[in-house]
């Protein structure tokens, strides 16, 4: 019954991949002290492996660009697939399942859209489907979540998910920098990519976000519902306006149970200097959860990077080692449920939060009057009012106003007449402010 | 093979237990979404339980005060020990393991001496032994180093791993009071025991560093061995003087690995105020993890009450039954080696560390110069000297001096000397400065 070898083969060879690979070979001895089947790395499968270097690869391990020699090779047990992207990534993990493989994988965008169904073949498979790697690399948050706390009943989880957003924010902080000119520093330095979009639109934090939700609440929706605001209209004033507040700005992503209802959001928000989540800098990734009978947990660790993503992977390959081991792969469902269920709507917070408008307005008089009327005839309260002269420019000038705790839809109502008015030079920064944080 | 029921027996049923009892109750629903096999509470075994109010549980749970009912049923799957101490403890989960009984025990005390041959013997008996809500009752750290990160190779771990000493002294901190007042102040509220002894002297702390040591290194050393300084000797001008360094004092454990060696220590140590550790306040738990390949990861929440404790117990016992489920309980040891290796010698570190000095003198005059000599005779040099009038007391008077950094070796054959001046009126209070939280 017992195994000796246990052979995995890699689809891809990346940073992620060639990451997974250097632990197995330099945790090599740790590993053999933790799990008495040998770990062997028989085949790495990825399209471009001649442009890689596989020199420091040891141990005979076969260099292919043919996937099917990973996944139609049936001396393969544990597939790990770090190609990234929707397609061909889906086929070949429900190929390899199908056999009786069970599958790793770090691809937050395909697991966001098709995690569900994936999970259900693995289950119906009697395979692992291991994803520990796919949100904030080196925290093994879904870990915890799944089985650490799989008894508690979850209420809501923020997190800061994505590493290039929170470099980006913090650099601005730090150095008053503008976002085209901290982009520009990130993109060289590696943090991010020639093409940033998925980052600095909120559209990787979102993919993490779907997939944290379905291991906190069962639950899943259709990404794109997901209210998700991006950071590139952030300004360095914002940052100097939060301060007097006492706040910073980081990228959150939230998710909440409200009377059974699904809250959802990412979007930046001025986070108070006090919480522990605006301690969180540079590349660095969190989670705070909050749970009914636990009440809060806090994560920290690096969201990405090679070595973080490969200990994730690596243990992921840990876990499912053991359950072959004994003939049973996939004891615990990949997101921790059963069954998830499909949650068609996402509900918008009746919660009042205060907020951060940033006006960008041709510089007139009677601007102040206008706006604040309007406010209060959506029963909105002004808390303060800031423009520092140092950002007034050419013909036009911004200021921020803070709002009263106030609801989304109040927000909404008031927002809908104030973009009529013909001062504006563009749509008002909206921004939370999240005391509870 | 699959199992519809399995049936959960307690030793024990104070605050702890009631609490895992009442996860199971409140969180059923939740439960049953995650698991297929229902989770039945067959039998409440506890000498006091005549005393105890039982009329909050359902589904006809027996009650006794025969613990034999517990470990000799042979319908009971799982035993959950929530005695705490180390005799009887020992012995019946012992017993219920012989049996073919998985166990969950809370027991940092019986852990810590004797977790190595109770892990063996689950081993050999094809059991569980599962010890979640042993270390940091709210974190999940137990799991997240044993299988979350399993593939790491750990290089440092430092805690705030007991409550009632972190809100002493986060009280002191903000009351400025004293030691004995804070103390009798935790009493009062139920965060500190009528016999305290075992978490003011830092004996709690140290027996959940041990179990930590397990899990990280997969090492155990005689729990006795490890430098344990309690937070008995803290005044409230430490606190005022560690302020002026942008400092506040924790009582921090730690366990590093250094070529080979293990370094162990409990005590009382200055943290700087930028470091997570030092946001970490009230009864709040919190472990900062330094791995090879991930880099470092924090993690905070409860330390223990029954919600959390519950919940990792409850977290435990669904991992439990999820295995006997597949007829393969005890996939992973319970510290996650197969083998854990006796450490005769705990190494003292040769790492230059600052240090915090505070002397209680007679006032007559040369006393600093008498200090600095005696120091500078042994190649340390003074940082910095405070004495703040507030704190003179009657004929004798107190200071801090701040050492820049030297080794633990040649800070000890300072203070040997040191301690045979006669104008000392008690031993120095000696606090590492650890830059490096």
């Amino acid at each position: 019954m017992s195994r000796e070898v246990i052979n995995i083969g890699f689809l891809g060879f990346g940073t992620v991949g060639s990451g997974a690979v250097k632990i197995l070979q330099e945790h090599n001895t740790e590993i053999s002290k933790r799990l008495s089947p040998k770990l062997k790395i028989k085949t790495i499968a990825s399209p471009n492996i001649a442009n890689r270097d596989t020199r420091w690869v040891k141990d005979n391990v076969s260099f292919t660009t043919d996937v099917t020699q990973v996944i139609n090779d049936p001396d393969i047990d544990i597939v790990v697939e770090v190609m990234g992207g929707r397609e061909p990534a889906n086929s070949y993990i429900r190929q390899a399942m199908a056999q009786g493989k069970s599958v790793v994988t770090a691809n937050k965008l395909l697991l966001a859209s098709d995690g569900p169904a994936l999970a259900e073949l693995a289950q119906s498979q009697k395979v692992s489907l291991a994803i520990e790697a796919s949100v904030a690399g080196g925290i093994p948050i879904l870990n915890a979540i799944r089985e650490g706390i799989a008894a508690e009943k979850v209420v809501s989880i923020c997190g800061i998910l994505n590493g290039t957003t929170n470099f980006i924010l913090t650099e601005m902080e730090n150095s008053g920098a503008l976002f085209s000119t901290t982009l520009a520093e990130a993109q060289k330095l590696g943090y991010a990519e020639a093409d940033p979009t998925l980052d600095i639109e909120g559209l990787d934090a979102r993919d993490k976000l779907a997939i944290l939700t379905m291991l906190c609440f069962g639950r899943y929706v259709d990404v794109k519902k997901i209210p998700t605001q991006g950071i590139t209209k952030l300004t360095p004033a914002d940052f100097a306006y939060a301060a007097q507040s006492r706040c910073t700005i980081k990228l959150i992503c939230s998710a909440r149970l409200v009377n059974q209802e699904l809250i959802l959001s990412v979007a930046p928000t001025l986070v108070p200097r006090n919480s522990l989540l605006a301690k969180v800098n540079g590349s660095f990734n969190a989670i705070m959860l909050t749970g009914e009978a636990g009440g809060q947990t806090f994560y920290y660790g690096r969201g990405a990077g090679s070595g973080p993503t490969g200990v994730a992977i690596v243990s992921d390959i840990i876990r499912i080692a053991r359950e072959i081991a004994v003939n049973s792969p996939g004891i615990c469902p990949t997101f921790g449920y059963q069954n998830l269920v499909h949650q068609e709507e996402i509900a918008i917070s009746s919660k009042a939060l205060a907020y951060f408008l940033r006006f960008t307005v041709a510089d007139k008089p009677g601007i102040i009057a206008k706006l604040a009327t309007i406010l209060s005839d959506n029963n909105i309260s002004l808390d303060s009012i800031y423009q520092e002269k140092v950002y007034k420019q050419r013909d036009y000038l911004s200021f921020i106003t803070m709002l009263e705790p106030t609801t989304q839809q109040q927000l909404a109502k008031a927002l809908e007449t104030i973009q009529t008015l013909d001062f504006l030079i563009e749509p008002p920064l909206v921004l939370p402010i999240d005391d509870n944080l």
